[in-house]
């Protein structure tokens, strides 16, 4: 008889397990972060790769440029200059695996175990998650509905600095913010940098639901307000045409690219990039058009079921320009990671506040509710049902 | 005026410097590693990919499972089945960005500074790369020219046992090793492993070349002659397919899978999982016999080409049974790295030896011709044009 081998000497300090699972789906999917299937441009996408290939099918031969192709980088500072005015070259940007790899790089180059890093009190989950496993100190910073505080923020850096905190950086997705759906005015973007250029803090800046606007105006990105070359800009095309193709950029002064260079590990698909620039290059404006349109309907969907199930219990939520959630508050004694579970046994599925908390401990009577993945029809339906089960377990 | 921001006292300690350069091609490009362009199957991924989003593109919009679509792991499951002799589960397979991500995942999961790793005397780049910026004290064992010789691996063993190296993992390409083009008979790998498991040490197997041979037999892959769970093996699409995909998988034992799982921050392109499933599900024979008959004509091409060029001045070289690569190696004083960029500039471009070595100081009268990206007739001429700039250097 064989005797199994036993690797359990040979991990490195940095291994550690990981339960592996698959997505799970409630009947009313609100606890996901996917844009709307409906809209995905398989055609489009068919077409652009179509005439990729042909231009330059012998490239899929070639290791990419590790950075991404030229022609997709072009297409990106175009774009970074047009929707963003980001002024910028193509040699500032690294085309990536999605913002995850985007962000993670970044993290990486900036954070060493135990540094403190700050975001917005609750936080995108994939960058939480990387932040814990850079093992940095993550604070949060008071939001309000329009996002960040800026007094609220500069009393915090002064707090952690006076505590001798070793402040790295903050976080921020300053447009339909993940999870509580807010957006920061140009002004108070403005007023965070003057913060942080003042106590000389960098901003990772995540730009990811911006094409994702369907009403009101665009708010300047804090890159384009930042004249010192103090922030990083991260961006994707997954909620712009699709999560499933897997692919993100980062914008940066040189010298950050150069260290991203070194740490990371793979450039990026030639194949998926030829499908993007050229469905891009004919249809982005049309496209954006579509999937805001429908965007718009969804969230109207969800915000009148919500007024007409929730309306006079003390409930609030809020309702989003673009992106793809709201945030759902009920009163402070009703505890969502309690419920999650029984909710989504009854076919609704969405996820508690307290999991995008960096303490695990506030927002533990909110929950995100992701408007973009169910039909119009059965977001409204969704949400009376989320109201029934609420009021079976008395909370409205 | 604005003073630029100083990003200097902000690194992680692991962060570094790296320029970033293109690629640069001679006009007899023999450096590369890159398949034949002439069998990129473009015509066929594009028909897999549009029977694919018909099926399921709305699979798209999710962010796919972290490990890879269940279909794309099947149809590995299957492949490694039927070509390599692996008897596995999905469950032990995880789809990566190439086999890049997957090599350093793995090298991430048991690999500490200091560490020792033993790897062949001369190493893929990228893996060498990757090892040297895990900070593992990387040592080279003997090849001839059927790849490791086992008893010179128990010795290396051994030594580094009684000078206290803490040995974690050998690192190998049996099948058309990168770079000498070598391949291990069945029976050496089972040394290999008879000795490893004497030390109790475990196998990481690169078998990224596997799928082009074009003669002589396949060889038991090291992970279906091992009984124990000691190997993890890697593999890729970016030979069977290209390498502009960027697709590979690992597949170890469950236990490692969860910590890969831990140390990777993206899950795998839907979009390019789709197209390489529906494309080889159908041509997976018809197009390795393809490009295989296709290498085995330009592998034939170089060889005759170097017998006519080089024969009976003392210089020899590998005859790859497949894969991409030969290995040429000259009288003992020439140093092939000081002419690379003379005879780059004369239009023949070759990889010196030293650069695969781990100590940089072997190899230094060898180098790698990768006989795969020219047509036959390039391959002939420019082995040709090699060998007269050599005798202008009177090398030969």
């Amino acid at each position: 008889m064989t005797t199994k081998f036993n690797f359990e000497n040979f991990y490195s300090e940095k291994s550690e397990e990981q339960e592996i699972s698959g997505p799970a789906h409630a009947k009313y999917d609100f606890a996901v972060a996917y844009p709307a299937p409906e809209t995905i441009p398989s055609e489009g996408l068919l077409e652009g790769l179509k005439k990729g290939l042909e231009r330059e099918g012998r490239d899929l031969a070639y290791y990419p440029h590790s950075f991404g192709s030229r022609e997709l980088r072009e297409f990106i500072k175009e774009k970074l200059k047009n929707d963003r005015g980001i002024e910028t070259t193509i040699e500032e940007i690294l085309v990536t695996h999605g913002s995850g790899e985007a962000n993670n790089l970044v993290i990486q180059n900036l954070t060493d175990p135990g540094d403190t890093v700050i975001t917005e009190e609750f936080v995108y989950l994939g960058t939480l998650n990387q932040l814990q496993k850079a093992k940095a100190d993550i604070v949060g910073t008071k939001l309000d509905d329009k996002g960040i505080i800026p007094e609220e923020l500069d009393k915090l850096i002064n707090k952690l600095k006076s505590e001798g905190k070793n402040i790295k950086y903050l976080y921020s997705i300053p447009e339909f913010q993940n999870p509580t759906g807010s957006t920061m005015p140009s002004q108070r973007r403005k007023e965070v940098l003057q913060i942080l250029s003042k106590h000389g803090l960098p901003l990772l800046e995540d730009d990811c639901y911006v094409d994702l606007r369907f009403e009101g105006e665009s708010q300047d990105s804090y890159k384009s307000l930042d004249e010192t070359g103090s922030v990083i800009h991260v961006a994707s095309f997954s909620k712009l045409i699709a999560p499933g193709l897997r692919m993100g950029y980062v914008n940066a002064p040189i010298e950050i690219m150069k260290r991203l260079n070194y740490l990371k590990t793979s450039g990026p698909s030639q194949f998926v990039s030829l499908a993007i620039e050229n469905f891009l290059k004919n249809e982005m404006d049309s496209h954006k058009e579509k999937i805001t349109a429908l965007l718009r309907e969804k969230r109207d969907a969800m915000v009148s079921s919500l007024g007409e199930n929730f309306g006079g219990t003390g409930v609030s939520w809020t309702v989003p320009e673009g992106g793809c959630y709201l945030w759902i508050t009920f009163p402070e004694s009703v505890d969502m990671a309690a419920l999650q579970q029984e909710c989504f046994d009854e076919g609704v599925g969405y996820l508690a506040g307290d999991r995008f908390s960096p303490s695990g401990k506030s927002g533990t009577n909110s929950a995100r509710l992701c408007f973009a993945y169910e039909t119009p029809e059965m977001n409204r339906e969704g949400i009376g049902k989320f109201a029934e089960f609420m009021r079976q377990k008395k909370v409205i």
